[in-house]
């Protein structure tokens, strides 16, 4: 293969029409190498800093961004990021092994870009997820709908750049990036979610290594005293959380705070083998203390209020709604649709959850709904509730009787 | 409502031809009471202890039956009975919030009453569900199929027996039966699953209390080290444990083993509210160490080797198999039907998982199999694989276009 | 079993608050018995003749009703129907082999039902369905949510009332019913649908006689010249019909002038086996012109203007709604959710189908909407479209790669 | 873009080990050109003239082949075709509006090039599927299993070759094709399905003239008197039809006799729009009246045969089937797995089903089968059957119960 600056100066030939790039710049390796690739074949570069409520010091992000570009754009894209984020809890937002979450956060991440991009005169837009996974297609799908004049290049992709020609280069031009961390892992971080991916990840018979969690201690070294936690949900929508003696209100304070608690007795590991649309398999490990927890609070809730037609049907719909989402159709007619469906249940879906945490495990120790579904009264056959026992007897004759009457005629 | 001995005599009536009674006696309240009615409304009472794997000291229990009833029979359905586990571990057999246990459990009980009644001249078969759960449709389906020439008798739903009523004849009548438990809780046990219900259960805005629990200890007072634990899988069955240094072969012995070694480590708790097909919503907890041990193995040997449409398609037919069998409906065609497709996907499925269990949760730590479709060389960007990064961008734009379109179409 | 009157007087036991008894009164059989029982067991009765655009006479329903009970109440349910089926429409009704109708229909009569029982003191509301379909469910779940304090009387399936009872209690009574026709079909109509069952239907090995078909002439005797007929929907429904050079507006406008168009050509005759919720196959026979006219311009339409993966979604969604509502699932949540889904799905729904008509058969020749996702000029390869046909060279690569790769490996 | 011969010349290059290409030949117009192209590019070209049962003219294909090539190989799949298609039946292979055709027919092409190609020392595979429809993801993924050593050239998709490029092409090089009718539409044909695209298909806002019609003639012109039929299956499959007097066995015989007797009385034209794969909505024309009418009538006999319970889950596993081969998975344990469900819900599906033909209109007569769930004695409520009226009472109750109370408890 040629080498790579010479590959990326292909770019410029395919993009005649651009001069100026807004580039979705994290710090990490790769979005540093392409930045510099960008700047080799001739294009300005302005790299474009979103913050999704990610723990990293975003301050040295930009201070890095400006020491390679000479300009950097700080965007806040954490109210845009949580509306979705609330979108996906009232999904039931598991994917696949893991919790959704590239599917929740590119979609505010292109939004971001395209603000930038337009008001700042570019004429694309540069992203750096590779061809391997589900990225380019989350993050380009909400490209081609929000800024459908801009030119989308992703230069890992469409360069073939492989991860030991970045590693190289990185080198070489001595990019301000955490170049060790590079070779261990490539991690993804918003406020919802951390993902690990390569690097060690790479081996699926042992578990990663302790060093590349972040946000979690280990379950082994979590306090021998675990916290208790109380989730309160409005039409599906966490809105106030009691943890230990203290109250947080709003959704981007409650995920803060339950990431931190979470974090610290263990809560949040996920280790998993997964699918990308193109067709791999791939290991992945997430940190989610706060999504783990918020989503069994919500299911939790769910059980109690909604009917099991509903729950079945909910069910599938939810399946519908991730799967959509993880392969790239947040901005969809087919989402929104499925998303009035969703809306349409959570209307019963408020009360409060208690939990415990402890030691990595997440348990449900009450529950309680205005719109409760369970009565005690009922349960109990001490009562004459809305149906008495004998009811029932000609109910279960009758509720499978066809396929009774099927298999039995085939035995004789 | 009349006296619950009057109203016993009226049975007697409704089954004229029957003089000889089968009845399934787990030794608990309700079969002791039961059977005690049939008694004084005249027929001759058969009790039938059925060997599930359950904990209980059989022994005991066939000591009470003998000096109620003047009879008993023993009989040892466990072979039958993992047969249908293994049917439940490769249709991921979870349910509703738990592990499918009943609709697995009540064929087998079903299977052991039909055996004995005909063998011993019965002419009737009795049991005692209530009519407020599935226990009655699982048990009366397969009845239906497996005896059909047999009456069932339901005595607690015909009856419409309440819970005091049982409570206060069984101590007029100085039944041997746990009294004090009785008041607590309503157990049932097999191999795969203690299932606790009514009593301090009906309560679901806390969890239940600690002597609830008979197999388990909390995760709080679980030992500080925790364990090792590998499971090998042939054809969507495990076949061999190594549980610590100890190797177990066979269904049956590796369920004994994971329970002791899970119930130490303060795993298999469930406490969930779920739904009755009468309409019901209930409050249960379970015990099932062995179970979420196996699931969790067996689910992400899955996700190595089955393809994204493979496990797709079998996540909506385990659905459907595990709401038919939890709704009663084992002995059907249908089941038979979507066993052909869970048998056929699980020929892929061979290989080992390591998990370690650690005060209350699971973790996979590593798998492999000879079926994996994981291949760490074409996860990595870094190798040639089967397709190059730059295939996948054409890829991504036709993969969602017409909704993109469609989409971008509205904002026109 | 005990004579008919003695058993209708046990419905005033069953019954003490009742007195006077609001009565679904069709005009047929089952509803002149049931009344005229009603009467013998001491019960005032308020026939109410619902109009629901059926085309009997319903001003000779009236007297014969004022003949047998000294009053009568005529209620227009059309608007209130004319509503349901049109949510109908946008959920592409059929069900199980028909058209989804009685699903459709009750709820509208309990509505009505509900109405004049509140408005003229009843206590009570009777209703002639039996026990053998779905037309109980569909019934008394509607007036258990829109009348719970009232009482549900349904003497046919509670008497357990035999046919032939039915017929001979009528002779002997000089009830003024069509006790020919009753003797060979049980038929049930409104302006959707009219349905045929019992007597002659109880065949299934031969097709319905001539005579049983009131709407319809058969393929054979329409005439050589079919018809034309253009149908415009806006959101989903139909606004606008043009049918030769006349124009209707409206729903019931244009269903009535289908219905009759349709009949005159042999159009909307169903003949088939369909199951029950209660575990029963029967055979039913319905005309049903209009609907079958509209629901396939509306399912071509949305093949022009909604994309492949909103197809499918919404597949299974309608399939949800209809069984749902065909098991008497009108008044629920979960109905209302699925319709949430179903409205935001049919603001593209814009656009007009024309067919023709012609010897019992239907035929789209043409459609058009501001919203076809069809493009000539992409789905022809002579232009440069959206995409080349280069690009998908590598879609059709990685579309299916997994389980090629699977189904390989399986070979080595 | 350059000139189609110099496109064809990089073939070459693209695919420098190979020598000899096995081509499907159909004798059409694109695949006359791209042999030509082939054989311009330098590769000697086998073409393959597969025998699927079409109705086509193969002695004079095989002689223009002859003309072109200078050898032709003649391949007869019928039997391999027939069975694929004995699967589809079983599936209720109806497709996105149509039936499935395409999905059935590529796998077994790809078998005979499969076999042709390893036979006589080819190093390659061509065929003349263009990159908008399906058809290159049917063949290339059967390819790719079947023939993997074989490299794979689809020189339509890969040369991005236009329709008019293609027709003054083979203009100017005087190809034995039939231009004037390759002007009109691109048919595909084989015993299954004749399949009309492009040229007057590009048209959605009206039919297609009648002169494309070769195997049907319009209903108007069928004969006043129709056919009857009667058409016996066997576990899920045709065995024998009576048509008139007479008697065909064998699935080959009855699909060939039901296509000429169908389409003499108007039968089998389908006219709709559909989707593709790769994000297309295309307008396509169908003559298959013995499809029609043998899925007719496999249906009618499941509706008789299967309870309610299997009809919902085949009817979603059919779905899944369909969607899977449409999309090119022949070849994948999927299908497989699918299979096995479907195979074993087929064991009931024995019986007769009588259709009379008239004018453009199937109409199923009359249904028998011993497996029959139906009994008219149980529809019928003038008997004792298996349950009483008086038993559906409380069925209906607790039927709904659960959503009903939700709906309720919302009113308030």
């Amino acid at each position: 293969m040629e080498p790579i600056i010479r590959r990326a100066k292909m770019l410029a030939q395919e993009h005649p029409s651009v001069s100026k790039v807004a580039l979705a710049y994290s710090g990490g390796l790769d979005s540093a190498v392409i930045g510099k690739l960008l700047l080799e074949a001739g294009f300005e570069v302005l790299p474009v800093v979103i913050n999704l409520g990610q723990q990293s010091d975003l301050g040295r992000v930009e201070k890095n961004a400006k020491a390679i570009f000479g300009q950097c754009r700080l965007y806040d894209a954490r109210e845009n990021f949580v509306m979705n984020v609330g979108r996906g809890i009232k999904a039931s937002c598991r994917a696949l092994g893991g919790v959704n979450a590239g599917g929740l956060s590119r979609p505010s991440m292109a939004y971001a870009l395209a603000q930038v991009a337009r008001e700042s005169g570019c004429q694309a837009i540069a992203h750096g997820a590779s061809g391997m996974g589900n990225d380019h297609l989350t993050m380009e799908n909400s490209l081609r709908v929000l800024a459908p004049e801009m030119r989308i290049i992703a230069p890992v992709r469409d360069l073939d750049l492989r991860r030991d020609e970045a590693l190289s280069f990185a080198a070489e031009k001595k990019l301000p990036t955490n170049l060790k961390r590079a070779l261990s892992f490539s991690a993804d971080e918003n406020l919802w979610c951390r993902t690990l991916r390569q690097g060690a990840a790479l081996e699926i018979s042992a578990p990663l290594p302790e060093e590349a969690y972040k946000w979690t201690v280990s379950p082994q070294k979590a306090p021998e005293k675990g916290a208790e936690v109380e989730v309160e949900f409005l039409n599906g929508l966490p809105v106030r959380a009691k943890i230990g003696g203290k109250e947080e209100k709003g959704l981007l304070s409650i995920i803060e705070a339950l990431n931190e608690v979470g974090g610290k007795h263990g809560i949040g590991r996920l280790d998993f083998v997964t699918d990308r649309v193109v067709g791999l398999k791939v290991h992945e490990a997430y940190e989610c203390p706060a999504a783990l927890i918020l989503l069994a609070a919500h299911e939790e809730l769910e059980a109690l209020v909604l009917t099991t037609r509903e729950l079945e049907a909910k069910h599938y719909i939810d399946a519908l709604w991730n799967r959509l989402v993880y392969d790239g159709g947040w901005y969809t007619r087919l989402r929104r649709a499925l998303d009035a469906f969703i809306d349409e249940t959570q209307r019963a879906v408020d009360g409060s959850v208690e939990l415990s945490l402890y030691k990595g495990s997440i348990r449900v120790k009450g529950r309680k709904s205005r719109h409760a579904l369970y009565d005690a009264r009922l349960s109990s056959r001490d009562s004459s509730g809305v149906f008495t026992q004998k009811e029932s007897r000609s109910f279960a004759k009758l509720y499978c009787l066809q396929d009774v009457i099927a298999y039995m005629m085939e035995l004789d």
